[in-house]
């Protein structure tokens, strides 16, 4: 038996729950964290729109009726799997505290972390043209660029990390040491 | 560590879908397995109606087109319950043989198991009365009682449990046997 089985028994499941404006680097850290968290004996599962929306929510568009629905379908599978002891990481823009607040209550061990950067910075990121095309207005409500879409900061996340100031190595560092702090991996 | 701890690392998930018409015992079978999944070392979830219409599918009605979405989704989160080694319990009517064919694509390690018994069978177990007022046209397309809904039977399922034959201890007799025969469950 390898040190890894024996740590997958102890563990037990958390959400980490990233939440900031596109192209503010949520992915990318995420993406990141899933070989350091397999390492340490964790199941591991990446929730972003580009996964559920070919199956879970594939009838959804993107007002903000349907972003909801998007979250709370994907956050009753966050629940499910972090019950059964899968470290989740959830990437979504969730622009709004109340959505969060929902799925905190609902997934319970719960690790919210603002992946913060300015619209501008993010849009001078953006590979794909998106902000572009939301400042032309050739996009509409799009988050954080359009009065009709605002991104809500959370109140009382467990984490903050400016990727403006620090890079993908340093923001990874701190959401493990945070998952440590918080007893969900061992140090 | 424990017998049980032990046993659950070496376990791999697996999707029971249970598929047969309303009230013929698909609910109480699969409740009575999931002590006994547990004391063999399992996480276990079980998927139903009930639990997913209230957030995944909440927005879906009982149209031939709402149904196959539901399945659709629901089939999504069991094939990430499974792939992380949960074991999964699934009842629902899913009268199609495509919609299962599909379910059973996307999770892989998939039992089928055709809950098998009349409707007039089915008719006579049902407290709710759904069957009657099915019968006098006041619940339109239900499965297995008007030409609208049909209910195609598995062609080559793993397993068919005849319970106007046979009481829940046996037909869980036989579906824990049949996990075992298919390697999923230790003897």
């Amino acid at each position: 038996m390898t040190e890894n089985a024996h740590k997958q028994v102890d563990s037990k499941g958390f959400t980490v729950w990233f939440t900031g404006l596109a192209c503010s680097g949520k992915t990318t850290i995420a993406d990141a964290l899933v070989p350091l968290l397999r390492q340490k004996g964790f199941k591991v599962e990446r929730l972003d729109g580009d996964v559920v929306r070919q199956s879970l929510t594939r009838d959804l568009g993107f007002s903000a009726e349907d972003r909801r629905k998007n979250i709370e379908r994907v956050t009753f599978v966050a629940k499910l799997l972090t019950r059964n002891d899968v470290a989740v990481l959830a990437t979504f823009i969730s622009p709004e505290v109340s959505m969060r607040a929902n799925s905190r209550k609902e997934i319970g061990n719960f690790v919210e972390v603002h992946v913060k950067a300015s619209v501008e910075a993010c849009a001078a990121r953006d590979v794909k043209g998106m902000y572009k095309k939301a400042f032309e207005g050739l996009i509409k409500d799009f988050t954080g660029v359009h009065d009709s879409a605002p991104y809500e900061e959370p109140v009382d996340p467990e984490l903050v990390l400016d990727t403006e100031r620090h890079g993908v190595d340093e923001c990874v560092r701190q959401v493990m040491a945070k998952l440590v702090e918080l007893g969900y991996v061992d140090a």
